[in-house]
């Protein structure tokens, strides 16, 4: 039986080629076609030389497929998407351009105004772990930031159970990939080795996504989100750490990080990719591979629930999410395709 | 005129080795003394070849001097500081052993009766900016932890002003040689880089040093502080994210980020090594000197606010501290031997 | 059918890991057994969390397997090697026991006796590419080393064609995963970021069997050989630059770069784990996989040959050529199980 | 006494940062003027942020000084250095364009026709160890390239006395700030981090300054010389492995090894920035400051003497040499300002 054709709108980015490189060993899917602007005309392997078993050449427009994962900058995406849609061909979207409901957050944010906003309510924000079933019948899916992903697990469990204050801060750590293959100074080698600074105090695009998903989990009205970004000198992984604090009398009377403990690994007991360790996890234990690592524990002194979460930004955080939805839209095995372990040290 | 004599008890350590490159290009003192067990008898040149211009034997004993920096590990190192007291030989103590001024806290925390426990009400907490006065009269100065040092520069002004509330969280971020020479897996290269983690969740023993002081500066009964060290894949640096919130109506009615600006520069004004800065900095610009850069900023959404400090953890965060604590104890000019600028990039 | 069941000795060491993370996905085998000294009686994943899908603990005794990957120290390996082999057990050697073919190699330069020395000749050289037919008869591979892996490959061509004379120099740079998990002051995180070295210029082990290997093939008396490791700041990877000069007339009237070119694309035109390439490679592009990149060329104003090879050093020059041998041994497609891409950023 | 006033064209480069940051401590000139075109009409500070204590702005034209650091890119500066000789200013030129003596060299490398050929041999090139004496009458140095400076240091006792065949090879590593600031993908650091890599195997421009230099050295009529470099996962630091061969009977009937040494420690007795090492040196022990450490060794299998050396290329390597160059131009001791040690770790 063939299999299911798909393509990749700008592969040449690092969520695209982690795309590419994660379909090439997916057993349902065909990889057949892949554009991207610049290296239009030139074969994959040339530009990206890791890739060079994949035998295809980078063109401008995409072959006919059954699915697409469109990675290209927010805006001039949206128009590529709808086109997509009205033909009738799935999409995830690695964008940020249909991740938020309100086409108002979307203008304030990202500095233009939705050129489609009737599909903002009929794309599933794809955080696979909250809305599988949404997604199943998905024909467009928002792939989430990579901010995001880690901010929201990590919280998910207690906010869904109210166990803290709508006070929240992320305080998260990435490595430079997630600045994209752009050339900046700031990810210059010798600018960013040995350095580390927080970037986007005034706010985050980042911020709303987090929001807006958080709010419907926890039912709450309002929560107070502070989100501040590091840049560290490593090139994949997110450590975000959550601090809230309980709310009064919760987990009183009990063993409170064995409690806690018990509550996340019960929320997340079927999940193939999130797993609930018991001790501080290292983003490079989930080095190329869909994992997401949670340690839950309880600051006894001032009665904060501190979260830690773990992922590659690439994967969980982009290509490997978005092939973790693709399987929902199609069928497939949720890991078809995400069965490698990390790759460690 | 002769200069004054000192020396370095455990030079071949992170921090002793840089009060040893300090302390060579010092002007008023002559190093001509340095201990190390495990190398006493041979050149410090060939334990540690960079310093290869400082013309000295390691020994196991020191010699006569005027000032000691000791660099022991805690516990085993109170001795040794009590008996230079009684000679009258003033002791710069890089140890956490004098930093604490209650016993029973030094004995909850370093597992540990505390042997000299009259000593600590004589000893001053050498964070230089808070207790320049106490400094100049001392014979023992408990030199600051590294993360104390980044987190109580941080958040100083705005306790002393009653700005925020009493709930507070440090995020701090620190090179590997913060946790010293002494080999682990956890700073093994191929374990420690591409890789961050979170640790000491449960407390970290420099955090009853950050209450402590803290306590003091804000004159609130109760600080309720959280503090989670990471470990990040650099060498020199911490850069501490510090969150608080602002009291209710403080900074109301004005524009608060040039406010706060303006209160966290007056506060610094006369400080040689502390800069307010009007964008975020990054810990290399501290490298190698002995600078603490400052940006305070205020989350409007959530009426936050958010300091981050940077320091060169082996530097402001120990040997220059500890060589500016000197200079103030002697007499000498603050910046005397610390004036090099930051190796950048 | 069941699949072939294979064991690990010594899985915790790096090779050890990697030869875990690549058999987990290996459609033939089952990995049943491991042992390790110090952490049997533990899960295998809360000593190595990446591998934590891999539900095994670690045990003192190896299972009664089809096929032992042995990674332990050399020396203290042999009889365990031997007492295998008599059991009819097949063994991918992963040290240097079997390496040597002259017992008097074996003891000049690991400094002790050969316990068996009759097993020398019966053990296989497993650089797979070389040595494929006979491979497939062994029962005792005796897998490369990892300098020895990419210099050889790098080499082979023009020896084999008698293009260079016999004077050859290997500079080799490896990341820090070749020196092992064993901690050392030279790859404590903060001695090796931001640090190069050359070491053991008075000869490596790796030396003999990289003469051994080269001489067999050259079909020369005598071969002169320089080799000079270098440790860089990196984890994974090894790049060598080989230089030799081109016999008088070789080449010449041609086309020197093209025509090196052919003769390296030709000689590897069949290996699925070698790829000769047109621009100079870089060891990230083999990053978790088994490919090894060559890039030849001619210095034209000297008329040297320059050869530069990049593997991954645990995967091709460790665990990945371990699996290759053991697909030959067994019959199952070379690729099996080595299928994946690099990771890449 | 006033101040001997020094200005530097184009300080916001890696070499024109760090001429700024060592000039701050020099006793005897005053850093006045500096200029940068894109950054023209900024605070140093604030374009450099390390470099806040200078306070400077950054402005398009140098005002009138009496020595010029000139760190334009090659060509356009030709013009710029010959007014500044017009005007009887004296110049050290950062640039390649006066290294060369022969201007047809130049205009093969530098693909352009030398506008101004006969200031070639008026200008000295400025490895002050080799030509210190005409140094001092010079008006115009040209500043050596980071690669030559560490290939010429390591070879020269060998070729000025005769030890060695003709036949050359020099296999260099450097850190990224070597390639600039300006942003390539390359030195981006996702694609840095964790690589190594060759590149310019058809022939880097530094190859015809180390032949010219070592040439004249060795007075021989021509050398072989290999030049291979490397780019290496980290921001500073060059070390440079030689390879060449003994001419027969050289150190025959004694200890090659201490014979080597010997000859190197007596070449290099007087020199304040040189220091011949019994160990084999690490960039990092260089890190900052105008050190340049040099192992020479034997490989008594194949009678070939290999030398490591290690600079800083920023400093030994650029902008420390350059003052040094300054301190003989202008009759100051030869270590004014470049007394600090290296940061290490």
């Amino acid at each position: 039986m063939s299999k299911v054709r798909v393509g990749i709108i700008n592969v040449t980015g690092y969520i695209g080629m982690d795309l590419a490189r994660l379909l090439y060993g997916h057993p349902e899917v065909d990889l057949i076609s892949v554009t991207g602007r610049s290296a239009a005309g030139q074969r994959l392997g040339d530009i990206v030389p890791h890739l060079a078993d994949i035998n295809l050449e980078i063109t401008t427009e995409l072959d006919l497929v059954d699915l697409v994962f469109s990675a290209l900058p927010h805006g001039e995406n949206i128009e590529t998407v709808v086109s997509l849609l009205e033909k009738d061909v799935r999409v995830v979207d690695i964008s940020a351009d249909f991740r938020l409901k309100d086409a108002a957050e979307y203008q304030k944010w990202y500095k233009q105004k939705h050129s489609a906003p009737d599909y903002l309510n009929r794309a599933v924000y794809g955080l696979t772990e909250l809305n599988r079933d949404k997604i199943k019948n998905a024909r467009l899916v928002a792939n989430p930031g990579c901010y995001p992903t880690g901010a929201i697990l990590a919280l998910a469990p207690a906010l869904k159970q109210s166990l803290v204050n709508p006070d929240i801060i992320f305080d998260s750590k990435s490595g430079a990939s997630g600045a994209g293959r752009t050339l900046t100074l700031h990810t210059h080698y010798a600018e960013l080795n040995e350095n580390i600074a927080a970037y986007a105090l005034e706010g985050h695009r980042h911020l709303p996504e987090i929001v807006q998903e958080l709010t419907v989990i926890s039912g709450k009205p309002t929560l107070y989100v502070t989100f501040v970004p590091h840049l560290v000198p490593m090139t994949r992984g997110i450590l975000t750490t959550c601090y809230s604090s309980l709310i009064d009398g919760v987990l009183a009377g009990k063993k409170p990080q064995s409690e806690i403990m018990d509550i996340y690994k019960e929320f997340y007991a079927k999940e193939p990719f999130v797993r609930v360790v018991n001790t501080p996890p290292r983003t490079k234990q989930t080095w190329g591979s869909n994992i997401c690592l949670i340690y839950p524990s309880i600051d006894i002194r001032t009665n904060r629930l501190i979260v830690i979460s773990c992922i590659d930004n690439l994967v969980k955080g982009g290509a490997g999410q978005a092939i973790q939805n693709m399987n929902l839209m199609l069928g497939f095995p949720e890991k078809a395709g995400l069965e490698s372990l990390p790759v460690y040290p």
